[in-house]
């Protein structure tokens, strides 16, 4: 059995030897063009040709949570993708939008700007019924920040393709619930798979729904969000700000108004890392069981787009 | 019956009218010198003349969670003091430090502190099984705390006086096992009444036994941190920052060194608001169940201070 590994701004050496100790009958290579075909592959943005030279792929394993990058390619017909089912993902998620709820919520911005100045101020709180939190994508990631946002007793909305249940979460799905979730939330997390139904999803007339003084929380990808209809909205008053970490061009490029707008604050993409360890175990586990015709989790619909 | 009302910087009015709601038959008043005896009092930080004058009062409810401020007074020797159980603020305190925890154990400071020079940077995520949370006081907040932490899947250690045992977290207890949890945590979040026995708890000699890389977060009361000692061990390179919402003096003095530390994050005495409509429940029903000399939660130990 071959393993090979093709991802870019990744070094590969951890991950070999990762592979390697997981799987010690495996033969592993780091894909160059000419390294034979390969069973499995390991593999996040990967070039075309690599995928051109690989007629016997069984899997693909993609290294982070959307596959959407790796679904425009062109495909070996006979290929799975295979996506990893968490691997540190989903905490380092409702960690990040946690944070960035309280800190809208509890106004700590501004506080901090108060201390700047030093002064010592008072903050009427802001109500907590009044700050509905609606969930974009209820997969592994954004059910578990849906949980996590009621640890705070935050009201909670979700919105998914098809109905899904969570304990405590108002359920909205499919487009005909789409426009009630927007007027039943003042803020916005969106965790969707990037797909064609899904990009520009955030625009001017679906932001306008959320209810005022919204904002908007952006994890997934960055062509969910049309950066024009964010700034005009924010500009126009009816957002009350953003914090994003993905972006239509990454890095996002030197002098594009987001660096230096006052109400958005930005991360470089960083909000759930792939951990490398739990990673391989994962992939060398689900390489196991394939190999011994045992299903796995993670299978990508490649036309459902996740 | 007659309740009256002694709280200082607090307006009354809002107070009285839900007291007078909730309990119709009661005689209301807002105290100052002259006003009648009472039977039973709201109270924040009232004035000696205030006790002086009520020979008769059975029970001194306590708009905040710490009762330090009036136990250093001389109180009516049949007076019961009552805290508030919760009253909302158990949520508040711990969305203020899940905020603290993330952002420190996220670098979030770093990563706007790139932004600022619009730099798109990578970190290298901090492991989180070395990022140990040690929480200081398990009552109603700390208690919250410890478990909203582990939401993340943080290690929580919990100290307290008494042993006590919450799910997932490990506990220490009495002076005996301090050194060991204070060995076990990196980050440090207090959350103790304030007495004689926890004054200047936070000092040179503790802080020191944190591990290296130490994170404190003081949410409690000022008097709990020796401040020299903590800023003597963040220039000396043991403790990588603070985060305080509580301090010796408030507010906090124009040019007190804390204003402008690059590694301190303050907050105006704002973890935890006391929520009035919540308080004022609470306070009624206590005061109904006491008329029918039914036992009540929250009657504070005088000699053990909480």
């Amino acid at each position: 059995m071959h393993i090979t590994f093709c991802c870019t701004d990744t070094k590969p050496e951890p991950w070999i030897e990762g592979l390697r100790a997981a799987l010690p009958d495996a033969a592993l290579s780091v894909w160059q063009p000419g390294t034979p075909a390969a069973d499995y592959a390991v593999v996040w943005a990967p070039p075309q040709e690599f995928l051109d030279q690989q007629p016997e792929i069984k899997a693909l394993f993609n290294i982070g949570a959307g596959v959407d990058a790796l679904l425009k390619c062109r495909l070996p017909p006979q290929a799975r993708v295979v996506r990893l089912d968490d691997a540190g993902m989903s905490v380092q998620m409702a960690e990040y939008v946690c944070h960035a709820v309280i800190r809208h919520f509890r106004e700590f911005d501004g506080y901090e700007a108060d201390v700047k100045q030093g002064r010592w101020s008072y903050r009427k709180p802001r109500s907590r019924a009044d700050c509905a939190v609606g969930v974009m994508g209820l997969g592994v990631l954004g059910a578990r920040v849906a949980r996590a946002l009621q640890v705070f007793e935050f009201p909670v909305n979700g919105w998914s393709r098809s109905p899904k249940s969570i304990d405590g979460v108002r359920g909205f799905s499919g487009s005909g619930g789409f426009h009630d979730f927007l007027a039943a939330s003042r803020v916005l997390v969106n965790l969707l798979p990037l797909t064609s139904d899904t990009q520009d999803i955030l625009n001017r007339d679906t932001l306008s729904r959320l209810q005022p003084g919204g904002y908007v929380i952006n994890v997934a990808r960055g062509a969910h969000l049309v950066e024009d209809d964010l700034l005009a909205l924010l500009d126009a008053g009816h957002l009350a700000g953003a914090t994003l970490d993905v972006f239509r061009t990454e890095p996002l490029p030197a002098g594009h108004p987001f660096w230096t707008h006052p109400r958005i604050t930005l991360t470089p993409h960083t909000s759930a890392r792939t951990l490398r360890d739990e990673s391989i175990a994962q992939i060398a586990g689900k390489i196991r069981a394939l190999e011994q015709g045992e299903p796995i989790a993670g299978i990508v619909d490649p036309v459902r787009g996740y």
